[in-house]
């Protein structure tokens, strides 16, 4: 299998954290979205919504879209478990999995997509050409701050983000959170649960991944 | 089963017709989301990210998240798939599905919650107060127009949109444009591979749910 893959954003990276805790090693080939190359006809002939990362299997099938990939390697590799062990806690965990994707990573990531001059003309995730909406980047504070308040109230009650393991619940909010550290939307101080919880998911080796 | 339903939202519909397909029957307790039932106290003590549809099991369970409600039923009732019959099938299938729901529900969405007067303060889904931006209007019409070329290319090839049978990748796509059509954000007639789609899908007796 091969991951195409963009070292600095955090789409991509929920996939290579997903893949080392399963043990498994891929070819990576690099893109640099910053850089525009996701959105050259080549990578469109490759992926017309634009998107990364692509994880392409040996026999030439590609699958889009990070949850799908997700569910691609559990279903062929089903240990170390990360997506569920019944239909409640598959239905638990994939629930706060997209809660860190939707209300978390998109809004850190309007923040970061509307502010940046290399990101004009490409507000959305996906090749179709958006005009930057500055508004924006204030909602996006206003809505990942309503989410670390969600996320601290969970991690009160709850060891980690999904259940009372390391899931793929973690991996997507520990690669908003990350990447909102990165782009200036960092978790603020009085959120301790966060803070404790992502100490732990910090710690783990797939964290450098 | 009990399913925390809206008849008008394309979110619910998606669950209802999932259900419906599956030959499930749940009771359906019906939320006001414009009357501003689902940002009371009472709701959000019951689900405290505003959402719906949410299933509640007969254990008092809840779950949140159509796709989380999906792989629920799927996994408690296999037959008729509606995920994926293998890892392959389930990544495509997947992958269209989501989207369907993050380029073309949400777009058209877009459309709806800012334009609306009804949902001030309500500019995204689930409980934080998110004011209005007038320019996410006009920007999801253009994003919707994208979703549309996209999804007519697929059709040309694909008699459904995540596999040759009917899924949930059609289901999310079916509720997304009959939503669009309710809201001033039709498919124009010159999609002649997405009309041929929607008046099969339509016909099935689930389009009525």
């Amino acid at each position: 299998m091969k991951l195409y893959d963009c070292q600095m954003a955090p789409n991509p990276r929920r996939a290579r954290i997903f893949l080392h805790e399963k043990n498994i090693d891929v070819e990576k080939v690099e893109h640099d979205i910053m850089g525009g190359e996701t959105t050259q006809e080549t990578f469109l002939n490759f992926n017309a919504w634009g998107t990364l990362p692509v994880l392409e299997l040996d026999n030439g099938v590609t699958i889009r879209e990070t949850p799908c990939i997700y569910r691609y390697i559990e279903d062929i590799q089903p240990q170390p478990n990360l997506l569920g062990t019944s239909p409640e806690e598959t239905a638990e965990i994939g629930s706060w999995e997209r809660f860190a994707e939707l209300q978390g990573l998109a809004a850190i990531g309007d923040v970061f997509r509307n502010q940046m001059e290399q990101m004009s003309g490409r507000g959305v995730t996906g090749s179709a050409k958006i005009d930057q909406v500055p508004a924006l980047i204030d909602r996006g504070r206003v809505r990942a701050k309503w989410f670390f308040e969600q996320i601290d109230k969970r991690l009160a009650d709850s060891e980690y983000l999904g259940s009372n393991r390391y899931t793929a619940a973690d991996i997507t909010a520990q690669c908003a959170i990350d990447f909102g550290n990165a782009v200036g939307v960092p978790v603020p101080e009085s959120f301790a649960n966060i803070g404790r919880w992502l100490k732990a998911v910090s710690a783990r080796p797939s964290a450098t991944a």
